[in-house]
């Protein structure tokens, strides 16, 4: 541990195909008190996104023992970060059918420290100028080619915590590392994300969790006006949870008194993620 | 030297910005008795790319002191091949603005062998299944984003020792690893370019090299059906020289024996590229 990572994997990775090619892929958990949270949806992303690379994927026993491991060398903590790439091994050349095996890599960081205000009232999000890339099975991965957000967090104007990503043809995607909701009329929309943009284990847990609780829900396909229209937006990830928006573009907005940005923001706080009490 | 490259740069790359997002650039370098080819215009392009990823350049002289300290430790041989990258650095992040100092990384690496009947008579090509992305700066920059490449490599039968890629709007672009030049009537002619897919430092050369022996030469965009119609087909990068095309899709090309192709091969194998006599 560096003073904030420590790292499991192999120390020659200046061969992996993983840094000359962001040939592989990733997963960020959050854990919760020793706990990775939502472990099995995970793995379980990891293993379909390893599919479409056409990378083997490790058993999950291999990453949860990799787990225990690390975290039996640092003090324990509430909560602290997981990442897990897995790369499809060594190798020169874009042609990968030679290269292997995979490797996987496991870092354990400390828990990224963010402005309380982006959880209550909220964060103020714009529509980013950078478009997001879809159209093939591949860019709906969790992979290590992140250029297309780095691009865009640079295109965003600092004051913004994050910006809303459109694709090629305007439709509305996701957050530059997040995940897009918003409320209208007491139903919660997200985009479908069928070809591109990351459908996020946090959003599919705050799905299931608004099903549960009798919220409707659609998934489809919207332009960026349903924003301008919206009662609440908010983004999700693993290690935030949920920000509500406060400020879109020009229009103020409930930010966490919204009432479904406010029960999830509950929910999330009950699980660790978010402002704590 | 593990046999087959010999790397200079931080040893520490797991948290290098490379490794985790591809967020960097590289070049790829022939190095011909001991002599970089090329080596101001490859140095060029890399500053060009890196101000594109708002990545600050080191200077060449950096790099030139970079390879002779690796060739000094090296057997001498006629024919190397040297790869440098760039990377912003390391950072935990999209948001690359605290990242760095950029780390430069070189390897020294053995000449990769090929088939020799890919410069005589020539290789089988066809078009590629998998779409280049295009439409931005950044997709023009010989970044470490290639897992589009990696994707349509493995989607590519390997009875093929090169594929074509076509934008998403059809548009004819380049070659998997390599730049796309064919022949109509006299005239030589080669994807724009101008926002996405890479320009070769080797297909400007044979551009340059084209125009100053009186070849018309044509920039444009076209469609694939312009290679249907094509006298001949090559392709171009920096290691290779040129790969004359002997069978495309269905038709018989004429390959090496073609005119263009033949003067093309006799250049390139002056300044030590393709076959050797």
């Amino acid at each position: 541990m560096d003073g904030n990572h420590f790292v499991v994997g192999e120390c020659d990775v200046a061969l992996d195909r993983a840094l000359h090619y962001g040939d592989g892929l990733f997963e960020t958990i959050a854990v919760i008190n020793g706990a990775p949270l939502f472990w099995e949806a995970h793995l379980a992303r990891l293993s379909r996104g390893a599919a479409i690379l056409n990378i083997p994927t490790p058993s999950p026993s291999l990453w949860y023992d990799d787990l225990q491991q690390v975290l039996n060398n640092v003090p324990a903590q509430p909560r602290l970060s997981a990442k897990l790439l897995l790369s499809r091994g060594a190798g020169w050349g874009y042609d990968g059918s030679g290269a292997g095996p995979p490797r996987r890599y496991l870092w354990l960081s400390q828990w990224p420290e963010r402005d309380p205000h982006h959880w209550e009232p909220g964060v103020a999000a714009t529509i980013c100028p950078v478009v997001l890339l879809t159209g093939a099975p591949y860019l709906g991965v969790k992979s290590l080619n992140r250029l297309n957000q780095v691009i865009a967090r640079d295109a965003l104007a600092s004051e913004y915590a994050e910006g809303v990503m459109l694709d090629q043809s305007g439709v509305l995607r996701e957050g530059i590392m997040s995940n897009l909701f918003w409320v209208k009329a007491g139903v919660v929309y997200t985009p479908d994300l069928e070809d591109g943009g990351i459908a996020g284990i946090q959003r599919g847990a705050i799905l299931k969790w608004l099903r549960a609780n009798g919220v409707s829900t659609m998934l489809g396909r919207y332009q960026a006006v349903a924003l301008q229209e919206a009662d609440e937006i908010f983004f999700s990830n693993s290690l935030i949870g949920i920000w509500p928006v406060r400020h879109f573009v020009e229009r103020s907005l409930p930010g966490h008194d919204g009432p479904i940005a406010s029960a999830l923001l509950a929910w999330c706080r009950d699980m660790g993620l978010g402002l704590q009490p």
